[in-house]
């Protein structure tokens, strides 16, 4: 038997274009001899489609998106993830099912079973658990079908969950396992996957092929990096990561093992691939070619030029270099070189007489009042504006340069520095960033290396540093991880060994700049836990602020 | 037997300022001679904490407050929400539940049972259903303690939910019911909650107490409310909305019935209300006084400065008039004349200098462009930067002006207009808006009549009109509660005999515009699907689009 997999990248709610694409991706695997192919977790809508569920026309799309594939299913199977209707009054009123097409129409669904409804996920929001699980059989093969998280409870060790759907299973002796996901990228997602589904075919001592989403929705990056494992825990093999593709196996040599073969999996060249992919999709899924930015000399807003020019090409990618009075001239130099480098267009808008306006209309109210973070505000709105001018007049959507570390502790400006419509580093930590701009030049250098090398400042005020404000980086970013990351307390933090005065003042950051970033741009997700709809937090909380 | 219910405002995360309402609660319903006071769903921390509760440090801080209120449970009993935790391995880590302190100590825990995951409810994010059901029996009587959404399920109708912990109970013969709650407000919210306290009490014939919260946390308005109910299904006592209220009953009067004492309950004087403490709360919660709005002249930054004047007194709401050449000399006149009646600080700041600075500057770039929004989203950024310099230096809260019809097409400038810390408006469709204005006047004109019946204009373009973009308002709403509030699709909405082409437009705005809303304020909700938490949409999508 021949089974094929394909990693598509999926739209939300573009029923035709996804439609389209599968039956695209059928006639390949039928040119392949496959009979069987397999695509990933809600392919029909694309996943997350989030409150889009709950609109029956909605889901009546979806309905007919699987009955126009089912036509195609002659001389092959089609495994297609879609929602499904629950006619059961109690529950909720939808299944996440997978669809089993064979003969030209719907021979089986299996719903999923296991609901992740933590971090980004919340599709108990939507979705009624399975409570019937029946292997599938064709061509004198039985299959398992689980759909994603339905693999994460092996043996019922996670403690979320009651179920382990393929425990149920194991009784009508399958004899290989699919799994349809939708599982997003982080850093240590990759490895966890392959260790889970190792973990899977060890204890039910079958072949497993993984379907997995491939490319951006929004801020959640899918990886692809499906895979077909021998019953032997050894991976047949691992399709690339960021990429579609297509690939057709033959059930009897993934059966039979022994070959290994992996993809290199470091952190910062992932977290490179992770983010381009994400400006890419962001900008082709709305129908945008053209980015831009402000180049302020700074690395973050280098890192994040690069990344646009790789994702979008240097064409499309235009950048505005905005100095004001307190720009040093290393900070222009530097810019225009980066600039160069990457062969973008550059223009240079001095700020100061603008600036002055504002200052000569509030100078009458402000009279007797000490010049504070109100004018250094001014001045990253006035970039921000000059940036959403030629975003509206060019139609260029502007890129946010903003980092983790600085989001995490409110070091920006509303309606300034924070404009944008993505965030393109806003999980990447500063320390990364320094990191992420070293690899970029590993080929040579792009963003230079005074860049990277010069302390980090806003240049808001004279000779004005980040350490002016912040602690410095490597301590900041560490104490961040564990009460964002690891979700610590001040006592637990403080007990690893960090001052007690530092750590509260940087907790305390936290909580109270939450009304900044509920109002900035989503925040392209790599770590467990990004700024966004991943991370649920109140504004008007008195908790450690 | 005397029942103290109390329905106080706590503060998220305010472990110490919680547990000083309460205790002083707990003295005035001993004055009052009561045997047991009863507060709100999860009045330890505040309702909904969201993510604070995956830190074990914030549930620790939980569980403190709870031993220390158990203490003051001498000579009267307290019953109070709290987090707890779940020592079985399998299932989420925590429970939301209800603890009966008597005699210095715990002494029973009630868990919830059915965890509202939808809209703005996120519950089975974080805990475990109950699935232990025992009654309390205190001082002779048996008390069946229950959480919020445990008793909607009345008789197991409602679909959402298979289990109905009353009917789970009431074999073990309770005397009475008692109910936590964290109900939040909308305008049908108030009606549907008796409507459910009746259906109850009379499926069970039994008395009811219900305690609400009553206060704002962030965007969800808690309106109290708290009900008495006798067992014939009259209102023994409705408590009163949007304020702190303590009340004692004897049972044997709250069992005999045949009162029925109901407030009114007029839809726009209830918004009016809501939005008044929500304004209010939030300034008060994150330790704010001073409120600063631009006032335009027309009804939506009218309506919001009355709001403010009247939840913060005049003296702490200040406004900014920034004509442009476009401004009518009647919008001048009419913001100047609100402005008066409220008594609250204006000034004049015209835009033309800095708009002009900013065209100076950029009018080599833009050569050979035609003028297009570009140029009117300028002047809606200049005021925007102007209002945040004054909130940044005078430490005022800008608030945003924008009505939810606006919001709802994208009918707003990002970093102009929808500048600002909170939302007053966004959940009122415009239509409402002018019944709001309307009935604020109804002692006696606040807002200019000029205001309230001249055609709304954004005056960013010569004799430019909202429906020069948009259709007339009643056409507009009528559309969007369908789509929005109802979740119609298309077809049933064009069904309904609204034109086509003007449906599709409409529907496309609403999604095309999410990455707008996305980057707004939180909204205070007054409806049953606001813009924020509860209408979760994916950016990058294509459905309708």
């Amino acid at each position: 038997m021949k089974i094929s997999i394909a990693q598509l990248n999926f739209h939300i709610g573009n029923f035709k274009g996804n439609l389209s694409k599968m039956l695209e991706a059928v006639e390949t695997a039928k040119a392949d001899g496959a009979d069987l192919i397999c695509f990933s977790e809600l392919s029909t809508c694309g996943y997350p489609p989030r409150d889009f569920l709950e609109f029956e026309d909605f889901i009546k799309k979806a309905e007919d998106t699987v009955a126009k594939l089912a036509k195609a299913a002659i001389d092959i199977a089609i495994v297609v993830g879609s929602p499904s209707k629950n006619s059961v009054i109690e529950g909720k009123d939808h299944y996440n099912s997978a669809y089993f097409l064979e003969d030209g129409k719907i021979k089986q669904v299996q719903h999923k079973t296991l609901l992740p409804t933590y971090d980004v996920f919340d599709e108990y929001r939507y979705f009624e658990p399975a409570s019937e699980f029946k292997v599938v059989e064709f061509k004198g093969k039985k299959i398992a079908l689980t759909i994603c998280e339905d693999i994460w409870n092996i043996g019922n060790e996670n403690p979320l969950y009651t179920i382990c759907p393929l425990d149920e299973m194991i009784g009508q002796n399958p004899d290989f396992i699919l799994n349809l996901s939708a599982s997003p990228f982080s850093v240590t997602q990759t490895e966890e996957r392959i260790h889970v589904l190792k973990s899977n075919v060890e204890r039910y001592g079958l072949p497993m092929f993984y379907v997995n989403h491939s490319g951006a929705q929004t801020e959640i990056l899918f990886d692809g990096g499906s895979i077909a494992m021998s019953p032997d825990g050894h991976i047949f093999e691992e399709l690339p990561y960021f990429e579609e593709c297509i690939r057709t196996f033959d059930l009897a040599e993934v059966e039979k093992g022994g070959v290994q073969k992996e993809q290199p999996r470091d952190k910062i060249a992932l977290i490179h691939d992770a983010l381009v992919i994400g400006v890419k999709n962001y900008f082709g899924k709305l129908g945008f070619k053209k980015a831009i930015l402000g180049l302020s000399g700074g690395i973050d807003s280098a890192v994040t030029a690069v990344l646009a020019a790789r994702a979008l090409g240097p064409e499309n990618v235009r950048v505005i270099l905005m100095p004001s009075q307190y720009s040093s001239d290393h900070s222009i130099n530097d810019a225009r070189a980066l600039a160069e480098n990457l062969g973008i267009q550059y223009d240079i808008i001095p700020i100061k007489d603008i600036y002055d306006t504002y200052m000569e209309k509030l100078e009458p109210h402000f009279l007797g009042y000490a010049s504070n973070v109100t004018e250094e505000n001014i001045q990253a709105r006035v970039r921000g504006m000059l940036l959403m001018s030629f975003s509206n007049k060019f139609g260029n959507i502007l890129l946010n340069t903003t980092n983790k570390s600085e989001m995490a502790v409110g070091y920006g400006t509303l309606y300034g520095d924070l404009c944008g419509g993505l965030s393109v580093i806003g999980d990447v930590y500063k320390t990364d960033v320094f990191k992420l701009a070293r690899y970029m030049n590993k080929e040579g250098e792009v963003v230079p290396e005074n860049t990277i090398s010069k302390p980090p400042s806003a240049e808001l005020r004279p000779d004005q540093k980040d350490t002016d404000s912040l602690p410095e980086y490597d301590i900041l970013d560490a104490v961040l991880i564990q009460y964002i990351e690891n979700q610590k307390g001040p006592k637990e933090i403080i007990e690893m060994g960090f001052d007690e005065k530092l750590v509260k003042r940087i907790l305390r950051l936290v909580n109270i700049n939450e009304f900044k970033r509920h109002q900035t741009a989503p925040v392209l997700r790599v770590t467990s836990k990004a700024f966004g709809m991943g991370r649920r937090m109140p504004i008007v909380g008195k908790y450690l602020a």
